[in-house]
């Protein structure tokens, strides 16, 4: 069944526009029709639909299913963005697929994208979520600088840097993860952190690691980040 | 340093047009500079411009070294083509990145594409070994119905199959797979596999495997796959 979103749906049963159009003119469903929507925080509601309308359309909510959380921490991914959108854009739609609840677009000194427009990012991470039958939406920050973030972090998150050059030390992240661990990944530009940076997010108790011997290209390495956190879950689930 | 793929560099030791143009006409680069040259089965070479051409580049070589393996198996992804084009070639860019020796675009009863041009993806893929600073070039066959992909797994391999319906029982890759062992992963198309083809797989002892509690398209599922098997690796790496 197809899914639809609706932020407020609790407070109003109505589907915003953009589903309201998809909704009635593109699926030509009716009143009467049930339907499911998902409140982007954990919640599923199965609906009928009362008035199929192409702006706005009222439904009577049948049924509220708490949803279950399907990964067992919270996982937050900062990255620079990359200079070409569609990389960033693509890098969105997989992390909502694998799991996230929290992007982080970070303005790093090495940096060539300095901007991004969140709203876009954001539809791309509801349209993500309804096609991987998730309820839950990811929060996606404005461009944030480094320092700024690294003031941020949330107390009880285990925290690592990947970094590709190597005048740190770094273990891998497949093995300095532990599994339930809530954690915030920070990923650096295509140039790199600058060492200032570096010292800055290990003063912020980041830990240096690697994601492997391979090279990986900014949002291959977020991508890969965040599936270590799930692959490692996976692995050691009891 | 940028490097320049010269499958037949033992041969002959002449940069091919493409990587000539590259070097001569892009980067300017002159009789005498040295360049980096890998011939996509695991050596790099150290080379001498001895004539700088846009169509002909011949090199002389300095030293030939063998570059260690970065992952300590064999993995064969199988997987059939998505119906848009630019998801399969991304698939193909991320997978050489995070490493794999071979893809097989496969052929399924449901898939929506019927045909691929191997010449184009196999583009993306020295582009993906390049950039990622890899000697070596997975293999990449040209479209196999899956029957006959069945047929040519290697003998020793592992094989999973990674599958959504549920009917037929499933175990977690990342607790079935064991480090160290090679392995062959097959992915079903957009519309999933048959009931027919999955019984063939499992009387060719793909075992049918889980990917997580995630829905996930065809393209992230190969991804997570792959992944999964270099994150077991490491994690268990002594």
């Amino acid at each position: 069944m197809i899914r639809f979103y609706a932020p407020d749906i609790e407070q109003s049963p109505l589907l915003p526009e953009s589903d309201s159009q998809h909704c009635c003119r593109v699926l030509r469903m009716q009143s009467g029709d049930e339907i499911e929507i998902v409140d982007g925080r954990g919640s599923l509601y199965r609906c009928r639909i009362i008035n199929a309308h192409s702006k706005r359309t009222e439904v009577e909510v049948i049924e509220r299913v708490a949803m279950p959380a399907v990964w067992p921490c919270r996982i937050t991914v900062a990255v620079a963005p990359t200079k070409h959108l569609d990389r960033m854009e693509w890098l969105v739609e997989k992390l909502v697929e694998i799991g996230v609840d929290r992007i982080v677009p970070v303005r790093c000194m090495r940096s060539e994208r300095k901007e991004i427009k969140v709203e876009r990012l954001e539809k791309i991470a509801v349209s993500a979520m309804k096609q991987s039958l998730k309820a839950v939406l990811p929060a996606i920050d404005e461009m944030t600088p480094l320092p700024r973030f690294l003031e941020t972090v949330a107390p009880d998150d285990r925290r690592f840097v990947a970094y590709c050059d190597d005048w740190v030390e770094r273990r891998l992240l497949a093995r300095e993860y532990k599994p339930g661990d809530s954690v915030s990944v920070l990923i650096g530009p295509e140039g790199d952190f600058s060492p200032e940076e570096i010292h800055a997010a290990i003063d912020a108790a980041f830990i240096p690691v690697s994601l492997g011997d391979n090279r990986l290209r900014t949002e291959t390495a977020a991508l890969v980040a965040c599936d270590t956190i799930h692959i490692i879950n996976q692995a050691c689930k009891s």
